[in-house]
């Protein structure tokens, strides 16, 4: 278990919805036209190049399924895959795997199209800013999209609204960032408190204010670099707004510690994986 | 009630879940800061261009978490927006409003985005042929994804495995289609039945077998339209297999009824939709 | 709220279950079909004579499905119906009727189902003997088919296996009655003890045992009969065993207290209650 | 894994419900009366003819209640039973094993019950035409009943609302028959649309819609033959409305498709099956 | 199984429930920083005397985490244990131990901790009288407190408001105690009937009414035994209302058969019971 | 809605369980007793002093009971009570009220108890430390729990082990406190890490490491007192390890920050708080 991984018990709440989900109240229609003792070897094969998550969604799924289906893996979350590569292979009655086949690679396809592009940014970054997620995550999914994330290199921002302080811009219509940073640092001692910047005269104020991160929404390269300048290492700095993928490098350059995308988990391709069965002759 | 909203039971299974979710134990750490008697007018506004869909989900969402907050809606499922269009007044208290805002953004922004681009491949098919999502749906969404395909012009295949018969490419590693769709009369008569064919030979081997619709998958345009002659008119005909905004026209040229994208449900951008507050002075 | 009635919690959890398995993931497929601005005033209607239970699961369907449908009822729980009489006047989106009809109609009849039944027993009983439901209850819904029984006039048995000591046949295959009654004494001080009886053998062990309660198992109403005068008094005494109605009335007669009928609730055929609309013209 | 077991996720969640309402806070009272040490060998034993299901549905209950509980079958689902017919061999602690025994027994007898019910009405129709289900299932049981029923040699009708397309009389008052299958065929391509006919003139109605299907309600056999004869291979048809085992063969011989009979379902006495221990001496 | 375990399928769910609330949505921060392939065997060690419970909840609990974690035991509930005492070994990787440790400790503690507090009454009473709970538990965790209690000596009120009748001076709103007597007997045949009494003429009109229990509320150790006195063996004698360990002897000794606790669930301090792990170099 | 109270979520599910739990399937038999058209105002009272915490969740119990109950607060979480002060009104039916008292009362207590014992603490330390909760909460009720912490003026600890970094003893039996921290900062930028210390050598440590706080574990308040001192304000100090009410002051007069408290959440008594209703005459 490592830290690209989901919670096993997340894992387990996901998969069983899924299959209720799938199943209805009939089961598999078509795959109960198959002869019952009908065995298969498949393989997961993904058509694309890109990098895996989800293999315990996948595990778990064909063993909720039917246990008697047995799965052999040749990769794990994390790993970069070339088109036309193997990631197990799913021994077992074809029935039972045809039934797990659709909900499996709806949470491969989905988790690893979350790693694939979390890379792609990690990689336009250069080393130079890392890339964080958001809270902007499929309902329901928030473990392992963030898991994804992980194992793409990126790196979570909160899990919830319960997991750090963050003071945007839709507070402050409640009060100031002075005020909202004493408050903090009283009710919620210990934890580190992150303020949202639009202008440098917020930047000011919560400098002022010793936040312990600031980010930047919305201003230009440019405008993080001179930021960053001022800031002159007093707290880190994370950037969010718009970052796309040909913008991502001139952020990391600016000098940003965190460039915030949340594309990644809310706008990211699936990766196509697909279940290869044997043909007949 | 029309038909491109969700079944409310399913809305509000999904919201409970989306809150605990992004509530933790702690529930919202900056929210707590706010003074309980800031109330706000919020407005939930669009970005970008688009079509709603999700309007059930946002209003649970709010209701779930207080139900001091009320909502007044501009518009409604299924509705072109334009960038800078509100679509709902959204007064409350400021902390409960904070509270629900990113859970209600999470589900309006992901669905509004199916919606959107089920929309586009809509218009690209030009009236010719109409478009079907697929079972490549998020899990644990389905029911909210399918009815935001409807919203966005789009026709819902299978919702579930039980809920249609579907023979394959996988299948046939254990039947022929013949055998197939004759025990698919026997056992689920009633029930249309479809056959998935990569090959013209497929394709006589179901029209043979009286298959009620056959899935062309992974054809060109003009092969499409050299089996749709051939068909004749005795089955529906979809076609499926990577069709993109550039080629969806094509094929809805070519004749074929059904055009099934899966993109549309696995691989849709979010929609840019925000809340926006009245600014201090 | 009387005690015909079953616990809210467990009303609102059953229909939840019944409306998610009805509705799948794309809701009501024909229902979509009906224009949304149809409302029609719908009636309840019975038609065969039988007792009414099940009203607050009917309530809570629509509820739950559209808060916008109205339920006007004319009878409650334990009535004696007549055919053809109406129970409710069910007002409101006629989509949305259609939607809950199903699921209310068949938690209505298969109640009233059971009520009814049990009325016909106690009525076999004629006031000599109490009829007593058993654990044989449909899974899942077992609070809901104990209020049936006590709607149709009888009495709950055990409802739960944390809910009374019952020393049957099957438990003398680990210990002794006079063993049992005593360890139940010990550790269980308070709770009635029952003990099964198939023979005279066991009931004088019962007896010495002190039970609070015998249960004699498979005998004929002549055996019952001599069974009670020998009890003369010390314990309650209950039948059980393939009471039919043909002979509820005998056992009765035979001077038990309680006659037992699993039929009830596992084998209790539906009153056929009916969902009226007015007919176009 | 065949078509006449429902699927293992469903079977999961039921057996868990059932066992939690069974077990309440306190467990087996009466149980826990039995010493530790004693391990039995039982026998699930069926007391009258019918067929068997459930299957999965007392294995699972015994292994949720105690893993160290081993059952060895000798009969499947679908299987004919003969009163005396041993199906499992149960063996392990007695204490758990009567735990779990009401909980197996209730799912067992009650499924077995619709299977032998549902093969009664299949040998009334002596081949002639199908057997089916309908939607009159018991709340938060309907994929363990529609298994039943097929393994019984029925077939399924809808799984939920989702599953296909009935006009009904109801739907009448929104819409007329023409529109209906209009709208049907625009809005749910692909999918058969069967129509409830009450008259003759409604049969006419629905063969000019060009429904898939038509569902003759309420009428005679002879009616029904009538009906038959005009419609000549147009359409499947179905029958239905208050079928009895007396009148199904008749209704098959006037040349239906498809007998619907609600009663296997929601009116099936259960079949009396037991567990039986050894004696002690 | 012995009747100290509470039941295994409300273990399963409390500790699904525990795992949930502790794993937030990106699962243990701190475990993630551990190698993967460290294993340990560590201990679970009990600081302080007392009685054990849980075990069932604890070994659950690493087996939901990571099937590779293995517990060994060498205690089992209902055991006193010696400060230092080894209670498990607990070998596999360090990081799935860690992630259960702190959600099977809190079960352990909790339980063990009612266990302990109850067998401290159970020596207070010394063989006279059995120490009994009450209803007031921790929501959600009745079923494992009541065992615990059950581990610790005591013996369990009821389990639910299912599970016996009580009639206690806030009915008398309603009712006054022959006719809530009487009606218990009508309407729950079999079961007994307890009565609250707060005075001598309660306890008149309770054994006047035949209860089969009384409970005598705040009353003085005195005025109970010339309660138990004036009973004379009628019915069993419960005595409730501010029992401390003080004053439980006393009440034993004034012929009380039953004293009741509230304390030993809701007010038991934890048992200290930690996780030690073989300490580096 | 102040930061005092849980999320209202969270709130509607431990309360559906607990009544769940408490009304089995037959619900409340002895309530079932009083005549219907029985209403009573009844008042909550304290017994004693004490700090209310809990509100939401007893106004939530009556809400789930009976819609027809209502309650009228003259408190709120977190006030101060009185021996003998009225919280709220409850008017409505009285089996209604006698149905939810004991679930409203066991949440009510309990949360009370908690929000009075972190008081007691927080005045100890008169305001030269906060008093901080653990982890070490009840399964199931964490959110209740840490929100009663806050109504006693009390700070909260990570909500879950995604909430924040604290590297144990336990953690370095497989990594050091340097490479830990590194790591953390690595993997979990702009999260505060918390170094637990039980030696002067792992706060060397720990201050090298530039840790954003530290937990020094089971030192007397002479050894808080130099580290604090030796840390001079470089980091947050907080102190755990079998802190008393006896000694919290000690350790706030040592320096220390935050005192933690494990009692406030796993070792609270209850506060007593009674359901009075108006004696008949």
């Amino acid at each position: 278990m490592t830290d690209v991984h989901p919670p096993l018990p997340a894992v387990r709440e996901v998969v069983a919805r899924a299959l209720a989900e799938d199943l209805g109240t009939l089961g598999d229609l078509t795959g109960s036209l198959i002869p019952v003792d009908v065995n298969v070897e498949a393989r997961l094969v993904t058509r694309e190049d890109g990098v895996l998550a989800g293999r315990l969604c996948a595990a778990e799924t064909f063993a909720q399924v039917d246990p008697a289906v047995v799965l052999l893996w040749s990769a794990d979350d994390g790993e970069d895959l070339e088109a036309g590569q193997a990631l197990a292979a799913v021994e077992g009655p074809l029935a039972s795997i045809l039934i797990g086949e659709r909900t499996a690679l709806n949470l491969l396809c989905h988790l690893s199209g979350v790693a694939s592009l979390t890379r792609r940014y990690v990689r336009a970054a250069a080393g130079k800013a890392r890339i964080r997620d958001t809270r902007k995550t499929t309902p329901g999914l928030r473990a392992l999209e963030k898991a994804a994330v992980r194992a793409g290199g990126g790196v979570n921002h909160r899990g919830s609204l319960a997991d750090g302080i963050l003071i945007k811009d839709n507070h402050l219509a409640g009060l100031s960032i002075e005020t909202a940073v004493r408050r903090a640092r009283l009710r919620w001692p210990g934890r580190s408190v992150q303020v949202e910047c639009d202008t440098r005269a917020q930047l000011e104020e919560a400098l002022a204010a010793d936040a312990d991160m600031v980010l930047l929404d919305n201003m230009s390269p440019a405008d993080v670099a001179a930021c960053v300048e001022h800031v002159a290492g007093r707290c880190l700095v994370e950037v969010s707004g718009g970052v796309t993928l040909d913008t991502a490098g001139a952020y990391a350059d600016a000098g940003a510690d965190l460039v915030s995308v949340g594309a990644i988990t809310h706008s990211a391709p699936v990766l196509d994986i697909g279940l290869d069965l044997p043909r007949r002759d």
